[in-house]
């Protein structure tokens, strides 16, 4: 299996600046994130502090982050990473049914807003999955239910409605679904996930609804759920001046990495990242 | 006296981006430095590594870091802050004669390029001096010698020839000199200084020259000595991952808070750095 360098996980701002980077340090880079960038960039009205953009629109300056990737000939790859391993002196990531090595792991996903669910984390691996394309295989001809946090996990549920026996989709957000008739959308606060008998009870604010298995489907997943056994910090990789988190050979950087939660810092860490993953490389390969 | 919420030492990349977030959330700054803003870039031939900005040329990068704080009514205040001195909820920078006060101060003075020369700082205060205006009166109708670091100590020279009754350039750069008919410039590599008897001597690589004082002219002075008691970490300033130093309300960004020595990891820093200082603003208000 070919191996990379260093993996890169996450578009934004500290994403694509670890990637400009270590491209430039001439590493095998693997860039793993949506082609879209960062939809809270490209949604940004007005941003005021990135040196450089006086008063740029978000939409303005992802187009102007997408040229210097363009100009660099630096591809993204849109795969979803469910879970990052630590094998000694690689890594191995799971990307739904497939395994990518790199060398050093850079952690740019950005953060998990808000709280995980009442129930979510209890009945994480015994009835609620983080990733459809890992778990589908478990409910086949089964009914499940999809969490899903942006109109992304639409495809999930589409996906999902062709191995199971019903779908309910319950999206978090306003946007118009785009779904096959297979699947119910229920447009319900959920409140949290339960255990009964045999099932799953997902609660809403109206009723519960009982499914033998929930996906519960966001644009980023915890750090510790991410990376098993990495040091974290709240809702962050718990890193140092260098970006290096707990783990020889992972670091982390942008929001993931901690407050403030700003563009031009995302950047500035990517940076650092990159060069102590070019550091950390270059020191094993010395070995 | 006014006092400025924050005063920022400081125009490269990582001073501007302070100074922008500061001024973004409503501190009333001072922005201390060059016009030119930071040499370093002006100079750079071609920076691939700004995200937003592909292979730019450092003049042009420096142009638009120009146009942002220009949109933003941000002003330079072209003064040589010689020492900053903690006294309890605010901070007094000296510059020249002048004392100024600000609550919190952003240190972005890029970081000194090589070592100290041997006898600077064992006669630093003792014939050593790295302030013109300061201690000019302290040499009236004496003999000094000068060793400047850039173009720009030029005209502290000039002060120098209008006071003392002689006045020894010693040049560091390469440049040609523009210096009144009183100043005789040396082209010779000055080796380090030492105590003769009353006077001090400047040596270089061919022979000594007596004076009475010497000012080694730097656009970076070591953190240590611009600010007392300033906890350092060989030639940076230590910080925290929120940019704060050791003294509370003393916070650094940029080179002289450590490597890697980037623009980008600069202007991310300053910004870190601004809002770190917002906060401690902030919380002595309300008090």
């Amino acid at each position: 299996m070919e191996r990379y360098d260093v993996a890169i996980i996450g578009t934004g701002p500290a994403g694509l600046s670890a990637a400009i980077t270590a491209t430039i340090r001439n590493k095998k880079v693997l860039l793993l994130g949506s082609k879209d960038l960062s939809q809270k960039l490209a949604k940004a009205h007005e941003i005021q502090n990135y040196l450089g953009f006086p008063a740029v629109k978000g939409a303005d300056l992802a187009a102007a982050f997408q040229r210097h990737i363009d100009q660099m000939g630096i591809e993204i790859t849109e795969k979803r990473i469910n879970a990052v391993y630590s094998m000694g002196d690689y890594f191995s990531l799971q990307a739904g049914d497939e395994m990518i090595e790199a060398t050093a792991v850079i952690l740019a996903t950005g953060v998990v807003q808000g709280k995980p669910l009442p129930g979510e984390e209890e009945l994480l691996g015994r009835g609620v999955s983080y990733c459809a394309t890992c778990d589908a295989p478990l409910y086949r001809g089964k009914e499940v239910a999809v969490i899903g946090y942006s109109p992304r996990e639409e495809e999930e549920a589409a996906f999902l409605s062709e191995v199971c026996s019903r779908v309910l989709y319950f999206p978090t957000y306003k946007e118009e679904t785009h779904l096959p008739e297979g699947v119910s959308v229920i447009r319900e606060k959920v409140t949290g996930i339960e255990k009964a008998d045999e099932k799953r009870l997902v609660k809403t604010d109206e009723k519960g609804y009982a499914v033998d298995g929930v996906f519960v489907l966001r644009e980023a997943v915890a750090p510790g759920q991410l990376v098993p056994g990495l040091a974290v910090d709240g809702s962050h990789v718990a890193v140092d001046r260098k970006m290096a988190a707990s783990i020889p050979g992972c670091f982390a950087c942008g929001d993931i990495a901690g407050t403030p939660y700003q563009y031009i810092k995302a950047a500035g860490e990517g940076n650092v990242a990159a060069l102590s993953a070019v550091a950390y490389i270059d020191q094993l390969k010395r070995r």
